[in-house]
């Protein structure tokens, strides 16, 4: 089952205390599309400007990724650029340039409007709903979003999540949006708004899963070396939502929880190399192998 | 097989921002013995002074940890005054009085020193490796640390290193120890220094153990209320080598996995109360019950 990806396209220029890369592929649909694909094909959502690369297009056709819904607009593509501090998680935006982004307001082309798996990218929980409106009979609402909405968007995030499957979002997000400190907390709190999943990404240190009385907990898979963290949480997004929609029927909890881990392994390989350069050339195989690893590295047994 | 346990007993005025309770048994040693006497016999090694419980004794008594070793000095038992701020997480030393502890220079009891399993728990090296010179033919050392010994006594420390088949430590502790911010690469580097193994701790993100190209990740036990963390490392060490100790021979990788859990479940239950109030009260039932629980909110399949 294909899913439905909508998110931002970006052209990113990335800083790290190692290296400095111009104009790469970026943007939260681009990297949650890659991630997805390995699992599922993808109907992409999104705006280009004339700057765009058409390679990047061929690239997407060559991966399964249609991009009959990503709109190329007169203009400069939407544009990001940060820099990392020496221990690769504090990041600062160096500068942002929405250009064809800001006035992106999505219509789906009538073959996505049947679409049943839907990924919201990290975009304005405004412009989720305004996807999500259009869809006829979704039947599995994913949402990923971030602080600036949890700031400034509070409103239309609170309309969205009544109507989500699964929130993901990040530790200090959680905490953010419900001031407690307890994750356990806080996950429940985010659960009595509506949404009937919630994964709380801890970055380094895995993630949680909250369902309906039931709680899933991960490690990350273990790195020595971090090149680019730039993306982690949109291919953990992407990959969860790919594997979800692989499964066909509404997931059971078990499928939930194999999501989380292929969504960590592909998060994992994401930041092995600048932007979405390792996942250009990953493999189905790499990421099963990972798998296996992962869970040889986390499982215990029970012994009488 | 029994286990030794050296380290400080103390008697704790903690204030958390909802409760304050003073003269509390704490001290690296009792909450390991604790923490251990749920698997294994106890045979405890410290000092204590003449304004020390007399009832506590006959605790340890009735939970099979001898106190043999347990030295009577006089004059007032070691005092520690801490307060945690509002997350739980920070801690301040109010206040520090040695007392008897100040002298302490344990002579190990004849029938300590052919013990096979030792646990040195958190006090200064010399003292650890003063005790681990007493024992005939260790099979077996654990031992916890904590940064003011990675600061003040590094050479002993690293005399330490080379005859521990275990080491424990936090996360702040290990980076503090290596200069590297990746966990991963500062399990590497300690264990270059020496130790069979080495498990980090990472609090609630839970813990991680290194062995020879070995490697083992868990959460910890999703709690939404801690009471009092105090201890919560002392017991962890302690369930982790009651458990190992519990098992006969030198362990094995598996067996490694299982007392990590163990050390989480009992730490997870420690600081649910006071100082060692819950754990007075737990039994083995209760620990083999969360051990499962754990199991079922952490495990995940492989379905190709």
């Amino acid at each position: 089952m294909s899913v439905l990806i909508v998110g931002s396209i970006a052209l990113d220029t990335v800083k790290t205390p190692v290296e400095e890369h111009a104009d790469l592929l970026g943007g939260s649909a681009s990297y949650a599309a890659l991630g997805a694909s390995f699992f599922s094909p993808v109907k992409l959502v999104g705006v280009v400007g004339d700057d765009f690369p058409a390679s990047e297009f061929e690239f997407w056709q060559s991966r399964d990724i249609d991009a009959a819904g990503v709109q190329r607009a007169a203009g400069k593509t939407f544009r990001w650029s940060g820099e990392y501090a020496w221990d690769m998680n504090t990041r600062q935006t160096k500068s942002v340039a929405l250009n064809v982004f800001e006035h992106f307001r999505p219509e789906l082309p009538s073959s996505y409007r049947t679409s049943d798996f839907v990924l919201l990218a990290n975009i304005a929980p405004a412009l989720q709903l305004h996807v999500l409106d259009q869809i006829e009979k979704p039947r599995f609402v994913i949402a990923d979003t971030m602080d600036l909405w949890i700031e400034t968007a509070r409103g239309d995030l609170d309309t969205l999540l009544p109507r989500l499957d699964l929130l993901i979002l990040n530790d200090s997000e959680a905490r953010e949006m419900t001031t407690e400190t307890s994750l356990i907390k806080a996950g429940r709190r985010i659960m009595a708004a509506g949404p009937r999943h919630v994964a709380i990404k801890k970055g380094e240190h895995g993630a949680l899963l909250f369902g309906n009385n039931e709680f899933f907990s991960c490690g990350a898979y273990p790195l020595e070396d971090i090149h680019d963290p730039t993306g982690a949480g949109d291919t953990f997004a992407g990959g969860m939502a790919g594997y979800l929609a692989a499964q066909g029927g509404v997931p059971d909890f078990a499928q939930f929880r194999r999501a989380m881990i292929y969504g960590s392994v592909v998060a994992s390989f994401n930041v092995e190399a600048f932007s979405l350069e390792r996942l250009r050339t990953l493999t189905k195989e790499e990421i099963d192998e990972r798998y296996q690893l992962f869970r040889a590295m986390s499982q215990f047994e029970v012994v009488v």
